[in-house]
């Protein structure tokens, strides 16, 4: 069968009449997981490579399902990645950004704005069930917490786990303070379990936003001491474990192959924290950078029977693509009322077609530091995560070629003019359209 | 069955008495197959995390066998890397290093001592054919070609591919000079299966060290400007298309069950060669350092059915333990009247234990640069692997905790003196029966 006939028969499938919440299985939208880790580095995965951390249940969803390498979140922080995760829009469209905080912080009485339509919101509307289970960071006066966002529950932290006070929210009630977080992964993880099994007769959407391995690190009596890497192994490994407690559940209750999971992180390791943090691989630097490692991420694509096993791809995707994707593979439209940053990524994943994404535009809070077209990444200003309290500029920009140099080490600008002018192209196409509303960040 | 047990029964099998050549295929000692790679980082493969190389075969061969992430080499470059694999013994007691030159040079009169057991000879001694195709680097005057070491056939270039001439040898015939480089990779993988469906009724050796990804970079017509990588991709993805055929003939011919198959590299990539070079992953430096870099490599090892698939492991080796694992698991005697620095990993590779392992030691030239005991690395002396004209001192040691930092970036000697005692008992026990012979790289 041709391939693009076979998506359109998929994709007619999917989009037929609206189905009720009590449909058969099998007539059914599929579910969705997305399990998003905080300050995962590129190479922090044993499929991504690394030496001495252990990760066998990624690993086995890696080979079940689709590995990206080149994949991309729309912010190397916190607030601004979550938030273009779940709307599919840039911070800088969405008002999750500014000039002077890369962050909400315990003080911030903003959140993300209620126009803005969430992944779980577009899926509400299709009758499923949505539960929210672990770090928000969107804004924690209730009028921001998810059950304003289109989620049915919540429980989790509302924010990082370095900031203080620590603690822990069902629904819109606090419930304990300070949060005992060794046990924080393992009480996620329950939630989110029981959350698949309550549902499991209807379509449900269950994001899974872990507060780990950001750091201060802290692993359950069952992972504590046991990896090769120290403390921050032990957190990732209970995270691995999680995930194969997630997939295990939706193979028990036969929801597997019609369940969509996605794993990534929110950005690359917070490199400051030493030991502590992660490691972004052959990537250079890490978070809060718009140098690869800030913000290229693990990516991992998993639905038995439907995402074919075994394959890798260097394809280009985004966190803002998911938004779309999801839609196309759950029939549901896209908001058609804003502008999205949204490309449905669905022929990569099923296997029958390439990414549509050619584009890559890396920002630092307001700042458009650099953009990708192609294998081609121009900087147009560079800083460092932390430390350096300015940028500095580039003109012309530093120009690297991506597929043959991933670690970012030999400027070609001089050698590839036309590069430069295609990506100015691009960027002034970005801007023409812009508008920019006001950040969320600064209001106190 | 208890492991141990287990393993004395496979042991007690395959030193049975000696088989003939043409016993039946189950009751004769296993094949082995040897393939190295020149200057291929320990992140160039995508089992080992590169973005941007494909490689399918050498994936799945780790998929089906056992990856290894703490394998090194004896020596980090390709001279003392290859005597050292060949023999069991780090350079230093067999010859082939010096103060003065790294390699063997087109004007060298020296080679690889007769003296010394190859894995060719043992393996001679017990009926097998052995052939050796590529890049010998031990010697190339006729008397220490392969012939002379153990092996019964040889085709390839002698040295390395960026010595002048390049020619190309048959048994001890120079066939073709200059050499056509970009069929090079093709001419020697026909060879390898042509070895293999003619000794498909006798147990076989075949030792397949490849000239490349050493630079000049060749690719064939078939592989150019195919890769995202550019050429060094091209050229390492025609590599990984040879494994293919390889793997590809043992199945066919149904040796495969019968074949012990492994890859690894002599020594890091050659970073000074830009983008040419390849990319050490998270490891520090590379090729001609003893940062992790320039002696950490891929390590893959096949055997279906008795390599159990699927496995990483972190457990340590390196190639000096080739020779000791291959005469346990085909039943051959170790040299006894010498030293050895080969550890037996067929518990490892079995699956019935741990790598007898714990140390390794870091050698450039004559110098003993740094040695590792369980995860701690202390580096007395460091140089870069080119261009730095001396070696810098360190006392105390630089420290790095290899499992917690395998990037080696933080230096924990204050806080870790009793691991610099430790490694200081280590190394002088290795150096109070140290025998030099004179080096044999010098002779001109």
């Amino acid at each position: 069968m041709p391939k693009l006939l076979m998506v359109e028969i998929v994709l007619a499938c999917l989009v037929a009449p609206a189905v009720g919440a009590d449909a058969p299985r099998e007539k059914r939208p599929p579910n969705v997981v997305i399990i998003f880790a905080d300050d995962l580095g590129y190479g922090d995965l044993g499929c991504y490579g690394h030496p001495t951390i252990r990760t066998p249940n990624l690993d086995r969803m890696a080979a079940e399902g689709l590995r990206l390498t080149q994949f991309y979140v729309a912010e190397c922080v916190c607030t601004p990645s979550r938030a273009a995760l779940l709307t599919g829009r840039l911070p800088i469209r969405n008002g999750m950004c500014s000039d002077t905080k890369r962050v909400l912080f315990t003080d911030s009485l903003g959140g993300l704005p209620h126009e803005e339509v969430t992944i779980a919101e577009a899926l509400k509307d299709r009758g499923y069930a949505t539960g929210c289970v672990g770090k928000w960071h969107l804004g924690h006066l209730p009028k921001f917490l998810p059950l304003r966002q289109g989620f049915d529950s919540y429980f989790g932290i509302p924010y990082s786990n370095d900031m203080q006070p620590t603690y822990l929210v069902r629904g819109e009630e606090m419930v304990e303070e300070p949060v005992e977080q060794t046990t924080i992964t393992a009480r996620y993880t329950d939630e989110a379990v029981k959350f698949i099994r309550e549902n499991r007769e209807r379509p449900f959407f269950l994001y899974l936003p872990h507060n780990f391995p950001h750091t201060p690190l802290f692993a359950s009596e069952k992972f504590a001491g046991t990896s090769r890497r120290g403390l921050y192994g032990d957190v990732v490994e209970e995270l691995d474990w999680s995930v194969g407690q997630v997939l295990g559940t939706l193979r028990e209750e036969k929801l597997a192959e019609h369940t969509l999971v996605i794993f990534t992180s929110d950005n690359g390791p917070w490199l400051i924290r030493n030991q502590n943090g992660g490691s972004a691989g052959l990537l250079r630097a890490g978070k809060g950078s718009t140098w690869e490692g800030g913000m290229r991420e693990p990516m991992i694509a998993w639905w038995p029977g439907t995402i074919p096993a075994g394959r890798v791809s260097a394809e280009l995707g985004c966190t803002t693509d998911i938004l779309a994707t999801i839609c196309t593979l759950t029939g549901v439209q896209l908001p058609k009322d804003r502008t999205l940053d949204s490309l449905d990524l669905s022929p990569l994943l099923l296997g029958t077609g390439d990414s549509p994404r050619e584009s890559v535009l890396y920002y630092r809070g307001r700042q458009l530091m650099a953009a990708r077209l192609g294998p081609w990444k121009a900087h147009f200003k560079t800083q460092d995560g932390y430390g350096q309290p300015k940028y500095e500029e580039h003109d012309p920009p530093l120009l690297y070629n991506l597929e043959h140099d991933p670690s970012e080490k030999y400027d070609v600008a001089k050698a590839h003019p036309e590069a430069i002018s295609d990506i100015r192209r691009l960027v002034a196409e970005h801007e023409a359209g812009l508008e920019e509303p006001p950040s969320q960040l600064e209001i106190r």
